[in-house]
């Protein structure tokens, strides 16, 4: 070939990748001019949160989500809307819970609490005892059973306000909610309570999941307020002797069917490989689940409404799931994979939105260098529209049992600030969602989800 | 000098620019470190919103305001704390302003809406007219008098969605609110109706200030909310003869004298160089001036809280300064640099903080061009702050006044997606904002101060 007939070539060539990346970015620009000029989704997102608010797995607002999601997307002539059944634990809060300090000396006060997610009920008389604070479980296990044995156990540490990430700081600190009542019950202990993971300084208790050892006695936990924490711990400075009681009225039924609702549209191309996306649909009992994570499965069904306006045809399968059971068991995402393998799908990437839906930030990826290497090449399309950082470690309950079967995950990651003012609470409602918010985040998976297919990566 | 001479001053100075950087880095995590687990300046906001809501320029509520940040900066134990007299408009919103559309048709419907600042009132008996619906300034034109006299002229063009920078969007629609009456008034116009300037679709009507032109009347001029806005404008389609009648007593008094309030800590090498930091203590009426803009101010009077509390010592003098009237006439603003010009005085640099107390994602410098790549290599500290942005352009009513002696200019940028929901309305309440960003942005502000004020920038 002769030298002029290469640099012809190489014109040509590099006219076609300019003109390809044009196209792109003029799909990519619609993608965000249409989800941030339409109020669909966040009108969809209130009806979730106002119609089925509570939620939690296994419950009939469960059930009416479910029902909520599928009729939603059967009504978006895709190509395919199902459930796939899911079996799923029934814990049920029960009455309200009622928390009292008694001290001779500073008289009765009562505290802002909720039972956590599993925790046993205490019976109509309540628990009644002393209590120990401990800031850790090091303090714990030198506290002993001499300590702690009859008594109520305090997990009073606050979740770091000196991360800028907010969510390693709850990392750091879930310790005491998740294993706090299995640890203080080897040591002899009758209740715990455990201070609330929020960064805020209310009277919200904020619930969430605990577990239990199999080989120490389940022990009622509750969660309290950041407000009522710093109040016992006060009162305790005060007098070392008040006795806390608090009645909960938890129950723990056997698992119920429940489903993941999952809609698509086929790939032209490739419609055997499957770019899935989604949140979860259950939420905890005590708000509406705006953030966590109404707003990650209203996201994932936008997505594809996006696609079908813009008449964006993908070349491979795009599905929206909304699993169930994020919470508590997790069960969703297990059966989704065990299905997956059973039918031999072969998961092309999976992206998870379980942060809330607030500003988008950044989007990180879990899957070999290489391939990271190429989707860092992403970021001059999203930059203009604020998400500054392609990071490597992606993931997400739900989507995290694909990891073994090769699929690379993505986590969209907006910004955490606000996230654990909601996070597990009665705070987490529709009001606190902010429009653009929720609609820059939709373009911003639809827009992945999009360059991803495009460019084969 | 040999070879080895020269490699070991190198060493040495490689040695000590590498130990400089990690002091100044450490000063930084200390400043957000104090910052984020300190509550003060998001109690003093809260005090300013709760006591001083409604702080119009010239009002009895703006001067409380006055005493309340002298005060609170008198308290903190600064090198010098005072007041400096600017002579500042006087405008009154009176009573609660009514509008109400009249049509045979379809009846009558309310609209929210609130006069413009320095509109003049109705009167009594109100304007009440035909509408005529305009979406930009060409079309208000070639309507022109034949369409346009008598009748009350309504500018419905919303902010444009699609800019992911609300300023900006902002900035091509306020044209409608600040010369809307002027140019409506010159075809005949008896009154003019403004779409709120805002992203939000909500009930809350939107003021802000107006101009007058010399040369044609004034006439009086409101805000409708968004969703009266469509209500008005979709009524005018189904009949075009409705008739708009609403009633405003807003009125302009003669000026009034008024206060910049200003603390400092004195520079202990360059005491008569200043760095100035601020924001304006004036805000509209309708609400607490919250996001616009107690935030900026407070966030100013923390950094000084900040640098006594670790016992940084500036070389240069650090100023807040709470600047009077930017929302009307910027006195404040152009009485600063008057007698900054009359005193001498050297402003080594001046930094505004007027977009809210939301996360701070970008600082804008303006600047010449060597001055502004030796800031951007600032980059490095805030990263892990989330701010990855440090780009050309800065400045803000209040200090663009001082550019004409050289001072370089800053602007804090914070998150745009959530301001136009509160900017100017009844929404603008303590309570939108969240601690953790307030914080946020008194630190990153700290930390600019501190490292141009270290690195001779």
């Amino acid at each position: 070939m002769s030298k002029i007939c290469i640099l012809l070539c190489l014109l040509i060539f590099t006219q076609i990748k300019a003109s390809a990346q044009k196209i792109e970015t003029e799909t990519v620009t619609s993608l965000y001019r249409e989800a941030l000029t339409d109020r669909t989704a966040y009108d969809n997102l209130r009806q979730l949160c106002r119609n089925t608010s509570g939620r939690v797995t296994g419950s009939p607002q469960a059930a009416r989500a479910v029902e909520f999601t599928f009729d939603l997307m059967k009504s978006m002539d895709l190509d395919s809307v199902y459930q796939q059944p899911v079996m799923v634990p029934r814990w049920e809060r029960g009455k309200k819970e009622k928390a009292i300090i008694r001290s001779g000396k500073l008289g009765n006060t009562h505290l802002n609490i909720a039972a956590l997610g599993l925790s046993v009920g205490t019976g109509k008389r309540g628990v009644s005892a002393q209590v120990v604070e401990v800031m850790n479980f090091n303090q714990l296990d030198s506290l002993g059973s001499e300590f702690i044995d009859g008594k109520i156990v305090f997990f009073n540490r606050p979740m770091d306000p000196v991360l800028f990430n907010t969510f390693a700081s709850y990392g750091q600190a879930a310790d005491q909610r998740m294993l706090g009542a299995a640890s203080a019950a080897a040591y002899g202990a009758v209740g715990v309570i455990v201070r609330s993971l929020t960064t805020a300084q209310d009277d919200y208790p904020h619930t969430g999941v605990l577990r239990y050892a199999e080989n120490s006695p389940k022990i009622p936990a509750v969660a309290v307020s950041t407000n009522s924490a710093d109040l016992l711990s006060n009162r305790l400075k005060e007098d070392p002797g008040l006795v806390l009681q608090f009645r909960t009225s938890c129950q723990t039924f056997p698992d119920v069917v429940s489903a993941n609702v999952i809609g698509e549209i086929s790939g032209s191309v490739y419609p055997e490989e499957i770019i899935t996306l989604g949140g979860h649909l259950d939420a905890w009992d005590l708000g509406e689940g705006a953030q966590d994570d109404g707003a990650g499965c209203i996201q994932a069904v936008e997505v594809l409404r996006l696609f079908k306006k813009l008449g964006i045809q993908p070349k491979r399968t795009v599905r929206a799931v909304m699993f169930m059971d994020e919470e508590i068991g997790q069960r969703g995402g297990k059966e989704y994979a065990r299905q997956a393998e059973i039918r031999q799908e072969k998961h092309y990437f999976a992206i998870e939105s379980d942060r809330g839906g607030l500003l988008p930030l950044e989007i990180g990826i879990s899957t070999s260098p290489e391939r990271f290497t190429k989707m860092a090449q992403l970021s001059p399309f999203f930059e203009p529209w604020g998400i500054y950082r392609i990071r490597e470690g992606g993931g997400g309950s739900d989507i995290t049992p694909l990891q073994k079967y090769g699929t690379p995950l993505a986590s969209f990651i907006p910004d955490s600030q606000r996230y654990f003012d909601y996070h597990h609470s009665a705070n987490d409602t529709f009001d606190k969602v902010n429009i653009r918010e929720l609609q820059l985040g939709s373009a911003a998976m639809a827009a992945l989800v999009y360059l991803i297919d495009q460019y084969d990566l």
